[in-house]
């Protein structure tokens, strides 16, 4: 068992080609000897994304703050909002902009082998 | 692509023996294909409680709004609110308790065989 605050994990810049204001915080994952998911945490600063990019394993979010679009592999925007859920299919081209002037807090949870 | 609010989804009573005043939805898992896991939302009333129970799967946790306490195999309870993440291991004996005055909701994930 593991109880632990985001405020407590440590936070890293985003690195990624294609990335803007955007920082990854691993909360849940191998450390931990999570079986089969990670939780890892993004937020993206106001005016920030996400690569918009594709890769084989799936991702299921929830949005624990903030307000941006959801962008799919045809560039057509969803507004995504604190509250919501999204999965991204694997292999779906996608992308996360925050449209909203506060950061944007997301859960991006994926198979531990691709945390 | 799925997108999805909580208030969109299905919210059913859990009639779990040793579950009191829990409540249970399932905003994305198997109906979605999500491949892997599947995310569960559990709320609790004030003075309401799961099962204390174990199973051979892990659960991994966001509180998303409340506060109670997450009780181990021993008994002893850890507090739990908004903004904590947990991981429960397979086979880990436990129980959510709310101990505050409004509901207590919380993402509970699991292999999406278990949801």
């Amino acid at each position: 068992m593991k109880i632990v605050s985001l405020d407590q994990v440590e936070k890293n810049v985003v690195n990624m080609e294609g990335a803007t204001g955007a920082w990854k915080q691993i909360p849940l994952g191998s450390k931990d000897n999570a079986p089969v998911y990670a939780y890892r945490v993004f937020t993206v600063e106001p005016g920030g994304n996400t690569p918009f990019h594709s890769h084989p394993y799936e991702h299921m979010n929830y949005v624990i703050d903030g307000r941006g679009v959801l962008v799919n592999k045809n560039g057509e925007e969803t507004p995504i909002q604190t509250g919501d859920f999204a999965l991204v299919d694997p292999n779906e081209k996608h992308q996360y902009r925050n449209t909203g002037d506060k950061p944007f807090i997301m859960i991006c949870g994926v198979p531990k082998e691709f945390e």
